[in-house]
């Protein structure tokens, strides 16, 4: 990211085109002259449009799970919920961070390519290890009964992916009014008041 | 949808052509050929694969909402939660008895295109007053304190919409194991569960 300017502007033209137009509906063409370089440069870089692809999704998912990773190694304290909700915190702050490109890459993951086809059983199944190791550990001491875990496991995959795949509605509604931190906030706090009816804390509270 | 039998194939090979590869990266000689027509007919039919794109849009949303129009306008019985529930099962029920288009629509709602813009402010005003209002009038006589009421509402249409734009990670872990009718009864349950939680149901009857 640090090291040549010029690719990374590259990098950042595209992200911001396929975001608006998705993948198939920007050229090469359109990547060139959004980043004022020329056409041949893109060709050098990353000799074609899905290298492009691909560097920009290596570069987005690698630093993603590493960050991911860190985090749940540094975590000791706290109960398995408490875990949970902490790696939920981060991925939201990650995805909210790297915005357009989550956005992109959400969208393209409902594609069925080649691309999604290799995604799926390289970055997609580490990060399901992580997040479902998670869930699973908080589950097991926390657990409402008549909830059914498979459901529920992809309901809380699909929270960590509406504001990036409903993008246009969250904008007009909410996104807009906040900063990213502010948004990642209240968001998080609706994704955890969520974790705490499946995990009856508050049943437990309220039987007290 | 029963008056001209090439028509609707057009339609129908164009609808799991979009699924698969999007809308930009499907051309019009792939629709001809998956629907075994020529070209010439496309052009004829639709005046171009936009042409298509919309007859196709129309048709799937005005079925749509005048589905929910009907659903909830003979709804009269019951608690403002209870119907706000049937009409999740119903949304829920339409969308996946088209399965596919509901997947390829819900992708390309998430782009910035003079389409979308179209689609917001007629077709999805609609669909969101009808939600909102079912959502508002629940939430007046149920709600429990502490929830933000433009990031639930928000949450509750992520879970409208989950399956569909997860459609790949919901085919494998789920959706192949059971028929449309299972899927939707089991996925509109852990719906309707969160929406008691929301709506403070348990919570009331922990109390007595």
């Amino acid at each position: 990211m640090k090291k040549n300017p010029s690719k990374q502007k590259v990098i950042n033209a595209a992200s911001s085109l396929f975001y608006q137009k998705g993948f198939s509906g920007t050229s090469v063409r359109d990547i060139a002259d959004k980043a004022s370089v020329n056409v041949s440069l893109i060709s050098y870089y990353f000799k074609s449009k899905q290298g492009l692809l691909e560097y920009a999704v290596t570069q987005y998912y690698e630093a993603y799970l590493k960050r991911m990773e860190e985090v749940w190694s540094q975590m000791e304290e706290g109960s398995s919920l408490d875990r949970l909700k902490q790696l939920v915190f981060e991925i939201i702050k990650y995805k909210q961070e790297h915005h357009q490109f989550s956005c992109f890459i959400h969208r393209e993951l409902s594609l069925d390519s080649v691309f999604v086809r290799e995604m799926a059983v390289t970055y997609l199944a580490k990060e399901n290890y992580l997040i479902s190791n998670a869930f699973q550990e908080a589950l097991k001491s926390h657990r409402r009964k008549g909830l059914d875990a498979v459901f529920i496991l992809l309901q809380l995959k699909g929270m960590l992916v509406t504001p990036y795949v409903m993008q246009n509605e969250w904008k007009d509604k909410v996104v807009g009014d906040y900063s990213h931190d502010v948004f990642v906030k209240k968001y998080v706090k609706t994704v955890h008041q969520w974790l705490d009816f499946l995990m009856a804390e508050k049943q437990a509270e309220l039987k007290e």
